[in-house]
């Protein structure tokens, strides 16, 4: 088994111990097999009856079937649960407590998740794309699940992915890229069975299997001469294909659609809403109990840099938020976290909080697109934590995390042995997991649940080390990469590495017109492209104001001069150089610390993680000499410190 | 037959006539075959005897193998030549003059290349190349010799494209990349019988056929551990090499090698100069009469953008001049027009000047990488021409075109119907062979002799057109892209469109150096790098001094300040604007006149380069727009006609 969390030794308390299992099922059975395995191993024992140490029994409780309790008392440990599921996730909490989940008594607790898809979408590729690759935005090598245009049939890899995402709470794996294409889209007809057979592997986990379909499925497949989802043929074909997906996986979760976005087709083409699209596609699976996963990605992907009225941070809420309440109960709007595309830093998406009607699905990026590729270290928790708690309403309304029904991560898994390409890149897939079990999870404490299952019994050294390497890491990510909330500045195309221009001309829509006085996009109401009006109040106003916006957000919304003093009392010109000093030396700590730790992790562990901080800091420094340098020669306004600036 | 020079109706005033031949050989049996042809089509004859308006004889008459005579006298044209070579040359010499070579007397003349080897480099990769494709720089579809890893076997073309090469005068052709990959390299050893096939087909037109080679070949071939040049075995192994092409190409011209550049192998790895490497492959080529082409492409293509005191433009001659005298005399030494590569402004490469004592070839671009990747209309034959001209040490010295016993281009031809992607490109291929021939001569008459090949009978509206769109193109393209000799400015990696800051922190030795307050690279000896100081005086001073420097080179020997006043007047931020708007109003005219020229042209080529119009207008829009609009960002200074910058 290569290395994870979840670890034999992580199951060593309960594997020394004596264990009642009660109730029957798949998933039981699942538990049955941990359990026993885990107790071969420590020398514990699965009891039919008797003295036990922990009960793990399905009950009739009024839980939800993904629900379990969980209690010490009396010198024992049970775990109860309505449904197998339950009864898994109570089985992998024992495990996260580990040896005080026999030691210290509790009064029974309901543990319950707060949305019921936790999703992970893979952007994995069946037939290799001549520029994407495999996995599109894939850090991990090849893909789990296709390799050579067809299923690899790695099922016991599948299954131990499987493993992997129950332990921290993930339901459900879309097993193809968003954006599909023509040998993807027969996943959903003829080659259904390939599908299948991932369902198998994954399905003792509890991870319900969806799929990626293109919304010209019915022209492309069907030979029909329209996709128009108000059409009658068109609504019977999608019905029958659902019939023949769910004919072969009986618990099949539903679709995933990126339509009329990037390329993709959609109901524009007919002169259809988004509700409309979305809602055909719902129907035919609503007999089946599926759900249509709709993205919100939509916005104009061919717009003239030259064109200053068109803003793309509005256009998902221009698109979406007039559909409030048209959208079937079985559809959900599945919503970037931020307006743009998964920037290091940009604003919750005003999205968010616009559709109260609407089932809803907060999608973040564990695959680290624009956050260092797995190359460098950045631990996404702290971000996606703010992201769950901010309050579209303001103060005393609900958080992201409460208005979620469902949350959606970019998966960063691959057949790479690490998982994850870099090994610490790990991290960001169990607290998300975690996260998107329960949102106001304190993600610091979520770490070190990942650190404690991931290496069971770290010596002090050890724990603290990851923690501090970890913790900290998305901020300085942030600080030697684009300023204040501008984004991008990337390489385009691949998105690694810094180009401060690089997409400032692009059709892409993303832009931070910086000239010799200053830089920013004005998004203010007043004077800008009034994006900042569509967030409630009292965002609206705080966004509006140079004065009141957050210095991390400031050039998101607004245009300033690099001698405008930020409420950090800096001016931004000099805040851009001292971040960016910093950020590198953030950097160069971490890779010290990680040094340090040799001896502590399995030599193949350690030196991946280093050989990637040597690239980190590399790729830091480019960050920090070109953007400086950028500004530099902008702004002609020479660091307060005089350090060295090319 | 696709469309290109020497269509049936070129041989037309040739064709009505008697000719007469007397020779044999297989080079006279081409020219039997073309007369022959064209006397079936247009109703002449080819006689045995008697009388005759055209005489095509092999005589002795100390001529060169590729000289002919040309004389009308008497009411008869006679050419005269000492070898078949020379015989096919005249014929086309006659076909150039089409009626007036029986029409108009004239005493006899001798005709003669300037040049010895005249040649097409193509880089056309046999297996695909995953990011390149099958022609690296290719803008005109497939390659002619190459598919799906494997000669392609296209004798017709093949046969048909040395024709169209003999025509213009090229005598040389090497068939694949200069960046030899795995699968190439094996066309030296045992997949040659798929050269030997290219060779066949191109040697009835005088076309001598080369392969480029990696200087790693005695180890990925030959199993050797090392590929020293000094090395006996490995001396060997390339005589043995060579003896083996020579068995199935008895007539093979000799290798290419570009080595220690841009990641290809070379003598540097084994401590040995560049002298050493070029003479070891011309020692193994010389019992054959075969010839090494070795190019002084060689710098540091991983340079850090942050160290000023590396200049890729002084690398060549840093490299080379000191090996003056040292190569054999088989080896000659194949030097890019311009210092960097192939932009659509450099200086004459002071490389040029520097070795009295060595062979040169002088190789310039005819695939239009840097400019316009025939999507554009640009061409070439004036700036080629100015290269040619230039005399290294100055007035009285020889000229380029003297010194150069060599010319080669890199060529612009593709499987594309229309043989160069864009049909107008073909006049550059013309102009190369013409220019090759006989350095000096007047590009503009050039052009018209292309126009006239490729449209025989052309109505002067036609041919006035067509002159008017081609001649000035390159000027029109220097406007609108990168000014005043500063270079790059490009998208990284595929070269098209404009991105100023695309290669500013790159590892490519590609910078402009641009600021709030100026813009370009000190090259001078006083202040900057020193390059101007590789040239002899007067360009030494010429080129050190600002006010000295063509205004058209400034920004490639000198950072000024955008208010620093031109030779011209303007300043050069003014200078920046007027071009990009004039070059975008020449584009825009030369798309009027071809619209203008509809119904004199075939329905299918007028169409092909009216849609490409489009695309140059459209891309020479976006580099105006692009170029000016950063450029006032970063000097804050107004367009003095207040002209739309963005």
């Amino acid at each position: 088994m290569d290395p994870a969390w979840l670890p034999p030794e992580a199951f060593g308390p309960l594997g020394a111990r004596r264990t009642l299992i009660r109730g029957a099922g798949p998933l039981v059975g699942t538990v049955r097999g941990e359990v026993s395995e885990a107790c071969e191993r420590f020398g514990g024992e699965v009891v039919r009856d008797g003295p036990y140490d922990l009960l793990l029994e399905l009950t009739d409780g009024g839980l939800g079937p993904e629900d379990h309790t969980y209690a010490r008392e009396g010198g024992t440990t049970t775990v109860t649960a309505s449904d197998g599921r339950g009864l898994l996730y109570g089985l992998f909490h024992v495990v996260r407590l580990g040896e005080e989940a026999f030691t210290r008594g509790r009064p029974r607790e309901i543990h319950r998740p707060a949305t019921g898809v936790r999703m992970l979408d893979h952007w994995d590729n069946v037939a290799v794309h001549p520029v994407m690759g495999q996995v599109e935005r894939g850090y991990a090598g090849g893909s789990l699940f296709w390799r050579d245009g067809r299923a690899r049939g790695w099922t016991d890899r599948v299954r131990a992915y499987g493993r992997l995402l129950a332990a921290c709470g993930i339901n459900a794996v879309c097993v193809n890229n968003v954006n599909v294409h023509a040998t993807e889209a027969r996943l959903l007809t003829d080659r259904i069975g390939e599908v299948a057979e991932i369902a198998h592997a994954l399905r003792p986990y509890g991870i319900r299997t969806h799929l990626s379909v293109t919304f010209a499925a019915p022209v492309v497949l069907g030979g029909l001469s329209t996709a128009d989802p108000l059409e009658d043929p068109v609504r019977d074909w999608w019905a029958a294909a659902a019939r023949g997906v769910y004919r072969v996986i009986p618990d099949f979760g539903g679709f995933v659609v990126k339509a009329d976005s990037e390329g993709q087709p959609g109901p524009f083409t007919y002169g259809r809403s988004h509700a409309d699209g979305a809602n055909m596609l719902a129907a035919a699976l609503a007999p089946h109990g599926g759900t249509v996963h709709w993205r919100a990605f939509v916005y104009d992907h061919r717009q003239d840099w030259r064109d200053r009225s068109t803003d793309r941070a509005r256009a998902a809420h221009d698109h979406f938020a007039p559909l409030d309440g048209q959208f079937a109960d079985n559809a959900v709007l599945q919503v970037k976290h931020g307006p743009m595309d998964f920037q290091a830093r940009e604003p919750v998406s005003p999205v968010l909080g616009a559709l109260p009607r609407t089932r809803l699905a907060v999608e973040v990026q564990a695959t680290q697109e624009y956050t260092g590729q797995q190359r460098h270290v950045c631990w996404l928790g702290p971000m996606w934590s703010e992201v769950l708690g901010f309050r579209p309403e303001g103060g005393l309304g609900p958080s992201v995390g409460e208005l979620a029904q469902e949350l959606v991560a970019v998966s960063n898994v691959g057949d790479d042995p690490f998982w994850t390409g870099h090994p610490l890149a790990q991290a960001n897939l169990y607290t998300f997991g975690r996260l998107a079990w329960q949102p106001d999870a304190d993600p610091g404490r979520v770490l070190d649940e990942w650190i404690g299952l991931t290496f069971p019994g770290a010596p002090d050294r050890l724990a603290e080390g990851l923690h501090r390497v970890l913790d900290g890491s998305w901020r300085t990510y942030e600080k030697y990469t684009a300023p204040l909330g501008v984004g991008f500045m990337v390489q385009p195309g691949h998105h690694y590495g810094p180009s401060v221009d690089g997409y400032e001309y692009s059709p892409w829509g993303t832009y931070h017109f910086a000239d010799r006085d200053g830089i920013g996009v004005d998004r203010s109401a007043a004077t800008g492209t009034g994006y900042a009006a569509q967030y409630a109040k009292p965002w609206a106003d705080v966004y509006e104001s140079r004065e009141t916006c957050p210095d991390e957000l400031l050039l998101f919304f607004h245009h300033v001069p690099y001698g405008h003093v930020l409420r950090s009392g800096r001016t931004v010109i000099q805040h851009i150089y001292d971040t960016h000093f910093e950020g590198v030396e953030e950097a160069e700590e971490a890779r010290r610390v990680w040094a340090g730790l040799a001896g502590l992790v399995d030599p193949a562990r350690h030196a991946r993680v280093a050989e990637r901080y040597e690239e980190q800091v590399r790729c830091a420094r480019e960050w920090r000499d070109q953007v400086n340098t950028y500004f530099l020669r902008r702004s002609g306004v020479p660091d307060a410190h005089g350090r060295l600036i090319y």
